[in-house]
């Protein structure tokens, strides 16, 4: 079984922000939202926890490991660095989709995402305990993604095709296990997902090639962290394309309930 | 009549960087991907150009009134800075896609995005002249993301949604019109089209309803830069808030052929 | 009496790779080092640790709380992320000084800062249990530099002003005391000392006046960690500021040995 | 004749800002300074111009080519994406101390450097037409600082050399000749002079050997541009390095008046 921390980053704020008192320049706002996001990743990073870009004025992390403390550090280091803020809201359930309704629920409860008087809201559960069966990650990436698409086509419609087998997996991950997948550059794809049997991961990658009609792989890892669960997946998958399989399970994940 | 210079930039050989010796702390590789994005963001950005993050690894970008000693410049600096170094082709056509093929070619004829002995291409053709009509942008949101889901589902369910009209949006223009469409963060989607009149963004508005049940607003702008075409879709974007209109052409969209 | 954990970043054979093949633009090394800066003060920062940019191809830190994996976990992700890797060496003794010793010569016994063969040491001693009398920090300013210096004179001539303040207080504390002072920007030198009574820093003070004839503040905070004493030395500099002292020990200074 | 174009990049009302409503946490600060910092040399870099870290809160950059609209997007961009904001005044004299004057007289007219009511004070005089003898810049460094003292002191020790001897040359530069120096890392100090002859440089070296007792060499060169001056006495350094001598001018510096 599995138990999953997630946090929610939310910048407070952010859309009246961006165009008031007129619309600021796009570059500008994607280089503050992207090294945001970098400062966060490298805030997680060393942690052994990870974040996701999501949408940018929302982030999604995985935060197995970090307390209330770590959470408020991060909070206040952006606060004071940045011409925005951000409210972090914490949830632990077993299935990572239940994990951020409640994180979710913290924020929404205190006011909205674009009410100026909301800011820089702290709360949460925080997992006290951590074992080695807490998380179990999937690290998927198109098969031979070089050869096929980006070498051959043009670079939009190679993005296209790897959009394509995200958006499928995604949601067929988020519906039939309430995972949260998401598409981290290149062509990899990460899954955070409840306790799942080698099988699913098969079933996942036919639901993709039957729907998208792209050749997924997938390693897949545990851990008592993002980061040792997804490195043992990274890991995994290097066999898949060493052995031409679809899914590895690295040692660490043929564990008993 | 558009005419749009669109540029690739290609990492040399990152897919086997990112696991020789051993595959990398994905948090690094999140944290160098995008402030290596952020930095071409701020390069772009006071020259007046777009660049979209795309796939990280490939990124697409808009660059009339970039040279080539511009280019140069922007390869230079990386090459000095990061671990890794990037290929830059370009190429100048009137749909964007078509440029964009040609950019692709110039690096596909030179080597595979993954030949370690293919680095730091540089070439293509650069406009020596640009007329206010060259670029015409839409910027596209969603209609009270905040109310009907930001401040409603969780932040997976919501993204979902902006991923659902993303994917929509961005293959009924490719496919129609051969414009590239970009997510942006939040529920921002930045177009850059050819030469199309009002209708056919509320043709693509009615797409979107129909296909995905997502009610899109757009801004639509021109101009001899990215910037300044995007820049005028962004206050369109504004009078559809204010005025609760579906489309808006900025002032400067009004242009005979 | 103190107890300073000093840790010396090195980077590995940096001269050299400058240079080779051909000289590097200034703008990018300043870019590169002031970034590789950055991430070392944000990972420090959260981590209740202190480091200071010196000759940016070295840079000192006072890492008491830090043991050795948290030193090897910042090591990896520099490697993963810069074109440069650092070696890490660091010691622990009463006074600043000889801390700094005993790190400095674990790097010097594995190999020359410009032996490309030596790469990423990782060694020294790591405290094992803190008090908060481990570490005494002093925050010094120059009073009224705006109004005597920064408005009045050119940049280039305040700047003068600061560093002569700077260079003589800098010596007197390294010879009298074995400290470790470093000028953070601005008006401000944060000085890492062994276990000194309030007399101390009055002479301290006077002995700048004196030699440079500039007039010094100075907040004193103690704590088992750089930021505790650190944070509690700047509030205390608040008070100077308010009160028109020229030494402020904070209340967590006011320790018996 | 030289003709030197200086901008002061001064930070409004930040002093304040630090410790409003309360100080702030010093890694913070570093960081947020630091990163301010590169991201102007990553503006001025690509422009062939230079930018000198100063006191941080106050930045001093030698700007020729760049006129009032390239001043104007780097104070826009840096409003975006920072939580305080740049004032900017140029100026331009023969002497770089005289066209420091003028910048830093723009911005003191206009208000003081912590009047939280003067914020992005924009003015100058911009070099319309530059010329291959606008500037000369001289680069210094220690002979053989490794060997004497980077593989044999502790680092604190070896950096107050560093120190001494930029602290003499600094000063005996603009006392002598007007000429504005900084240290840039390393061991390394770039000095932007007006026309001075080859023996004037050699003067420099032996005043700091029998001031500061450390031997320095240096690399001059003219340009058009820092960028041209500055790479050109870069490479006349490496000629001093291989060939053991003082003062080597590179080929662009044998100019006639």
């Amino acid at each position: 079984m599995t138990t999953t921390q997630v946090t929610l980053v939310q910048i407070d704020n952010y859309g009246p922000w961006t165009v008031t008192p007129e619309p600021r320049r796009e570059m500008d706002l994607q280089a503050l939202q992207s090294r945001l996001f970098a400062d966060i990743a490298q805030f997680m990073g060393p942690r052994d926890a990870y974040v996701f870009s999501t949408r940018y004025d929302n982030m999604i992390a995985v935060t197995n490991g970090l307390d209330g403390a770590a959470h408020a550090a991060l909070q206040e280091s952006i606060g004071n660095r940045y011409p925005v803020s951000v409210s972090l809201g914490t949830g632990v359930a077993e299935r990572p989709i239940d994990a951020l309704e409640s994180a979710n629920r913290l924020l929404q409860t205190e006011g909205s995402a674009q009410d100026e008087g909301r800011t820089e809201v702290l709360a949460g559960d925080y997992l006290t305990e951590t074992t080695p069966s807490d998380l179990q990650i999937g690290h998927f990436d198109v098969v031979n993604v070089t050869g096929k698409y980006t070498d051959r086509l043009n670079e939009f419609d190679t993005f296209l095709n790897v959009e394509r087998a995200y958006s499928s997996l995604t949601r067929y991950l988020r519906e039939e296990h309430g995972a949260l997948s998401f598409f981290v550059g290149g062509d990899n794809i990460v899954a955070v997902c409840p306790d799942l049997p080698e099988r699913a991961f098969a079933d996942a990658v036919a639901h993709v090639e039957a729907d998208a009609d792209i050749e997924l792989q997938v390693g897949v890892g545990r851990g008592a962290s993002p980061h040792e669960a997804g490195f043992a997946a990274k890991h995994a998958l290097e066999a898949c394309r060493a052995g031409g399989t679809s899914v590895e399970l690295s040692g660490a994940s043929i564990l008993g309930d």
